[in-house]
């Protein structure tokens, strides 16, 4: 059924409403990376929570037990459970969000604070690290449900939520709680259909639904010999250096189109036939798309459908950087003792971690082996999620599409993203279920990145999809 | 003539007041190649002026211009002349240090707070940045200056001083003070000889004259094409992505035994015949001591005249690291937008900048060339010196001789260094005098490094011979 118009009217009248409830939370550094934020992403679990009990949801702190990160066991942080509703006569909807963030440094480059929510009004953009991912659409549920509560509507649906602390760093601790709460008794219990907007459009134009995710394996290759950073003229061609191993075996991973080296893994992927590649010939997507959100002419192919491929349909390796040498500016002239390179691979189906590490942990033994060096070798697989792709006419879909027929006038683009949201899998198989992502922000929100932003546009008419799609996935 | 025996005596009984003055050196934490440092160095400048009002030399801060970081322009710190003497019966002796710093943070792996002195009582280690490279052997002069001032002792030479404040920078400023206080009238006119002490022993047992220096290049090699970072998800295999052609640049560089992949710049040098092996072999050095000092089992060599001519006699490229990419703890999935790799080569007679950096420019151009990228490359030469050799049969280098046996009852080892004092060559040129490297530290100092420490041992006993020195070279 349609959404109430009163409902899409006072979303239009609140958007300050909406605003400064997103600033508030963009002003809590929910950095689950930097242990030393930790307490600011609990800050940020009893933020959401406040703000979700004031909108009548039913909640509950769960604790995820510790990790140990660098040698320091640390509490995870709680995720949030809820539940508005529990009439066996409508359908149950679980929706996820995460309300932690990556890491942000004004020196990155940033051309505001990255932890203050700016309102540029002449772009119409709200600028601030987690304004897209994922504190925007965690609000507009939110903002959904305030609606509902101020005039005393009941929902269409029966709602549970999950809001994790933990999305960028691994999901870590949510695994187990999404299996035990999937169980007879469990706050999951009998959910029909989970929707996650966690996403982003393709382009800056075309709403999407997406149906597919790449998983992750995350390694860090540790190569370390002197007993310290060592002066470069002292010790300069009298010691085996570290940085020039790392360097060598970096440099055999991936060519620069994009081709991964580590014999085996391009292998396990299906090559795509003419069928498969017309559903990307179909997608609303330009070359010159893929550079205006990448700020830079550098598509690897002119051709739409091999770059659309290597995003959605084929693994990718990216070199991150280096830990433990020299990172900042100047011209320091150090032999860093120790230096661990950070990459992962964006896995597709049927790859899985557990196909993909032993290969990549083997070539890199064999590799280092031809180095014929003194410094010795270490390499984790620091985390890892397996890809995920759903049936995207199932009947969550299809209240979708009409959901966002009905707000933006348009059908969404069906697609597979490139990112990996971990969870997705875990909802999907423990419940049985169909999962939707169902994206608020646009292509170019730049999340990971420098300046991430959300449009206001899409945080007001993401917050009307979201709850347009609560009217037609109950029918 | 000797030095006076109740000079000696003074100092063992002065050790504590030595050590404070080096304790509140090591606290001003004089960074010159981090910008909002500059105040510190400025601040340390005013220290060591004051400490040489204090024992009678006549000073002038000497203003150098403005240095460009960053887009930022930065006033450079002052340096200090300063003299003692004119009497036209005595030899001008010209002594030479600096007081800046390299970076130095508790989190690069230091065990004490690196801007605090930690005298360790049980090891007799002054730990702290700057104890050895160069704050100690600075206040090694001043405190020789203090005992001649305290017992109104007159100098057996000249003295004349140049202290500056950029030399782990580049010495930016400072070669034209040289060049103009070298003239007729100038601060440094007349000076018969140079003594420099801003380097180490070759072990930890046999103190060392040094009379031959390796030049350095450092380079900054930049790769961008994105806009700004990118997440590895959305852009994985779609873009062409900086760091895997930096990695790959980065790669051809330099092999692991130390060879320079470079063409030109190993066939510049000419190979050692038999009678320049002995000089090698004749030094008290060991593999041992090498490994000893870069704490692991990591000699490129079991031979010691390899491993040493690799350190003195050969020129060696060492990778520093990469500025722009992920270099903190954890996981973070970016695609960096633009990298910068720091690297630099060490240089060797007839080597010098103006004819190695050409061959580097050339190399990394056409290597570039060769990946038919759409990322774009810059190259930066950031700062250069020229190596130095010098005669070690100069009357003041058996000067420095005599001290040495004076103060420690042993022959010196006559060694080259694999480190670069630019200023070294500066001094040679423009005053055309002899110049002599007097180290007071240790092989195993760790200067630019975690946990430089200076022993107290070579404090006070290198006081005493920077003391002997200047009434051995009196005659």
């Amino acid at each position: 059924m349609p959404a109430p118009p009163e409902f899409l009217d006072w979303v239009d009248k609140n958007a300050n409403t909406f605003i400064r409830r997103l600033k508030t939370a963009v002003e809590i550094p929910s950095v689950s990376g930097d242990a030393s934020r930790r307490k600011d992403v609990v800050r940020m679990a009893n933020f959401l929570n406040e703000e979700l009990k004031a909108v009548g949801v039913t909640t509950q702190l769960i604790p995820l037990g510790t990790q140990e990160i660098e040698g320091e066991t640390l509490d995870l942080p709680p995720a949030i459970v809820g539940r508005i509703g529990n009439d066996k006569n409508k359908k149950t909807i679980l929706v996820y969000g995460h309300f932690d963030v990556q890491p942000a440094f004004k020196s990155d480059g940033w051309d505001t604070e990255p932890f203050e929510l700016v309102h540029d009004e002449a772009t119409g953009r709200l600028i601030g690290r987690g304004a897209s991912d994922d504190k925007g659409p965690v609000l507009g549920w939110v903002n959904v449900l305030q609606w509902h509560r101020e005039n005393g509507k009941e929902l269409p649906v029966n709602l549970r939520c999950c809001f994790e602390g933990m999305e960028e760093s691994g999901s870590e601790g949510l695994d187990e709680l999404v299996l035990r709460e999937s169980k007879p008794g469990g706050w999951f219990d009998g959910v029909d259909a989970v929707c996650i907007s966690d996403n982003y459009w393709l382009n800056t134009r075309t709403p999407a639904l997406t149906y597919g995710l790449r998983g992750l394996s995350y390694y860090k290759v540790t190569v370390s010999g002197p007993g310290r950073d060592l002066h470069s003229g002292v010790f300069g061609r009298t010691v085996y250096e570290p940085m020039t191993d790392l360097i060598s075996i970096m440099s055999r991973l991936v060519d620069n189109r994009g081709n991964i080296l580590i014999p085996g893994v391009e292998d396990q992927v299906s090559i795509a036939d003419d069928d498969e590649k017309k559903i990307y010939a179909g997608l609303d997507y330009s070359i010159q798309d893929v550079e205006e959100a990448a700020g830079g002419k550098i598509a690897l192919s002119s051709d739409k459908v091999e770059v659309l491929m290597g995003r959605m349909r084929h693994p990718s390796l990216s070199l991150h950087g280096i830990e433990g040498a020299f990172s900042g500016v100047g011209a320091k002239t150090v032999i860093p003792g120790k230096v661990s390179g950070k990459f992962s691979i964006r896995l597709v189906p049927p790859q899985t971690p557990e196909s993909v590490d032993p290969l990549v942990v083997k070539y890199i033994e064999e590799q280092f082996k031809t180095l014929d060096t003194k410094s010795t070798l270490e390499i984790e697989c620091l985390h890892g999620g397996k890809p995920w792709v759903a049936d995207h006419n199932h009947w969550n879909f299809e209240a979708a599409k009409r959901a966002t027929w009905s707000v933006y006038k348009k059908l969404p683009d069906l697609t597979r993203e490139g990112g990996s949201i971990p969870v997705t899998l875990t909802f999907a198989e423990s419940l049985g279920v169909n999962v939707l992502l169902l994206p608020m922000g646009r292509g170019d929100d730049g999340a990971h990145s420098t300046n991430e932003k959300l449009d206001k546009s899409n945080y007001l008419e993401g917050t009307k999809l979201l709850g347009t799609y609560l009217y037609e996935v109950a029918t």
